[in-house]
């Protein structure tokens, strides 16, 4: 059988590497960027999925419109306005799971050969996503302030790109979170270049002591010409379930209608029921409380994996601390005299009974191979501060 | 802002006036596909959700495999060996509805520039998904027992067509069923020229009297290589809840690894819950009374407005009545001295209250102007009534 030529753009050996590393039994992983299911409020979502379909169920289990359950529209204007976001209903749509929003995003914009520039490193996924589009994907280098801007005017000059894809919040994989001087000029040499800049905020509610700097979408109206130039990618994945799979795009009018059109022949619609269940949890006030548990949680576990790491593999490893999100990027140094082949690492680690994941994937080109991303989110303290253990053993 | 060029091949304005022709208040609408939503069997779908959410929630709240649910896609391997198909577990993955299985197919298969052979007319949607990948989109004629098999071995001779797109059972607009023979035919030509068959099978269990014949996966054993060339598109939608957005794909194992991992960058599984919902549905053996129910009104219905359009529209209408599905398709003759523009038909109902899809769109190529699709899913027997009572005299 003959494929399609836009499956020659993309690399899956090493995804599919990733994913064994997941599937061993009684391993404790730092592997997966999964949320810790015993912080799921289950209970509220089963409350919410009961008067869902207890109470006029009829156009929950219908077919709906493509742009979005309207009810979820709704109140995700009043959860964005809570972030500083001013967005009427018919400025988002509803998407299955974020992974769709930056999917539609591609569909729409790019054209086989256009340029794409991300971080370096940058969510696997959307790497991958956009080259299934044909794009040539630049990564920008960062640092613990996030993408670093005077690079970025040059690789936007030198390559108008169809877009900016970044993660401001605790990025993925790095956990930088970019600076408010920084984000200003990210939304400048947006406006200036009328080149769009795609704002990835999966983990935007996850933070440690304090919320990060309000978001570019938040800014925007500082910037002239710049929302006409940006996108916005939401989820519910990491603050309330990833299994429902809803999130939302908000972004400019001809851009949002041409996504809405994609959508239409990508699934029709997200399911109605998740995003009933979602609108009517939004409703009954418990996501703040569900929030601080999160928080205070992933806080505790990544105070605790830092100074595990310190502990057990002192300079053998090098890590800026997130304030928020879900990881931990981190370098062997070969400061100890050891080989900083994370590759060889990995390997050893999983024979320890400990995963991770190597950071070459997650550059576009170019990557790192003494990089490491490790999950503080999924195991709980004891299983951190063991599993750091087992690191200290394989690298041994 | 300059979008891909994939967007220039959709023709968009013809569905956003469809769309348009649907949300006028207090008409009767033949014109969408949508079940009716008063025969969805809301109290099994609730009595699912709140075993699923009750029970163990968390693997159901969590991030889940892209090939889909575990348990569903155990399930459906007994929903299909009931179907006369012996398909494996990891011989299937679950979609977001059955649309995306069609998205994923042609994200997969087609290049720009490929060829594609539907019927003529065929699903609107399949048409515009498959164009939004570069495909040219060729129809092959249909008549009462579906896609005439001399002229689509003609076009797959001269065209070389990357795939074919069929909707053997009850076809969306045409009604028609492809007959036992030609069915075998149409493996026979998937297995000698190798060329990939896409069954696309909503409506098969919405049977009248008698089912179907056995459907091209079912038939495939008896083909030798056709298998190879076979991939079949399942769907809840018109069977238990559209809303659910729930489909499945059966296909090759080169094809079906291909499509899992364009669906990973698509939206990274189907959501869990509501395929947990699925799969502990089919375990509550409720499916059988509820399809006894749906098949009985529809069957009802049709009856109803074939005799209807016959009493009231006389000889100024063509149709033939189907064995099962939603849907008449039906052709102005212009015998009783009325023009068989169907456009200013449409127009002229929608000023009396009724709605319906004129047949153009649903053409590639060489639109028949005097065709139109009737629905009879979504309206009751009184308001089919009424509801052709208007066409005539929007005819008249």
């Amino acid at each position: 059988m003959e494929f399609a030529n836009r499956l020659k753009n993309v690399e899956t050996s090493a995804i599919r590497e990733l994913f064994k590393l997941l599937g061993k039994p009684g391993i404790i992983s730092f592997a997966g960027g999964f949320p810790d299911p015993t912080l799921f409020d289950a209970e509220g979502i089963a409350l919410a999925s009961q008067a869902v379909l207890n109470n006029n169920p009829g156009p929950v289990l219908q077919y709906g419109a493509t742009e979005g359950y309207p009810l979820l529209r709704e109140a995700l204007v009043g959860f964005m306005a809570n972030k500083g976001c001013v967005v009427q209903a018919d400025g988002l749509i509803t998407t299955t799971g974020s992974q769709q929003a930056l999917d539609l995003i591609g569909k729409t914009m790019i054209s086989p050969g256009d340029n794409v520039i991300v971080e370096a490193p940058t969510f696997l996924a959307t790497i991958q996503c956009y080259r299934l589009y044909g794009a040539n994907v630049i990564g920008c280098p960062i640092d613990a302030h996030g993408i670093q801007v005077d690079r970025l005017e040059q690789l936007m000059r030198e390559h108008r790109p169809k877009l900016v894809y970044l993660v401001p919040n605790f990025g993925n994989p790095s956990g930088a979170t970019l600076s408010l001087e920084r984000r200003l000029r990210v939304l400048e040499l947006a406006a200036q270049m009328e080149i769009l800049v795609v704002e990835d905020d999966p983990y935007g509610e996850l933070y440690f002591d304090q919320p990060p700097p309000a978001s570019l979408l938040a800014l925007s109206p500082q910037v002239q010409g710049s929302a006409d130039n940006l996108a916005y990618c939401g989820s519910f994945s990491k603050i309330l379930s990833p299994g429902l799979r809803v999130g939302w795009l908000i972004a400019p009018k001809d851009l949002l209608a041409n996504a809405t059109m994609c959508k239409q022949f990508s699934d029709a619609h997200t399911s109605n029921l998740t995003q009933a269940i979602c609108a009517h949890y939004l409703g009954l006030n418990r996501m703040t409380a569900t929030l601080d548990v999160v928080r205070k949680t992933y806080a505790q576990r990544a105070a605790v994996m830092a100074q595990a790491l310190v502990d057990d593999l002192g300079q053998a490893i090098a890590f800026d601390a997130p304030q928020g999100g879900m990881f931990f990027w981190a370098r062997l140094t070969g400061h100890d005299g050891n080989s900083a082949d994370v590759a060889t690492f990995a390997k050893n680690a999983i024979e320890q009974g400990v995963a991770f994941v190597p950071g070459a994937p997650f550059f576009a080109h170019d990557p790192d191979p003494s990089s490491l991303r490790l999950s503080f989110a999924t195991a709980n303290e004891a299983r951190i501060r063991e599993g750091v253990a087992r690191l200290a053993k394989a690298l041994a």
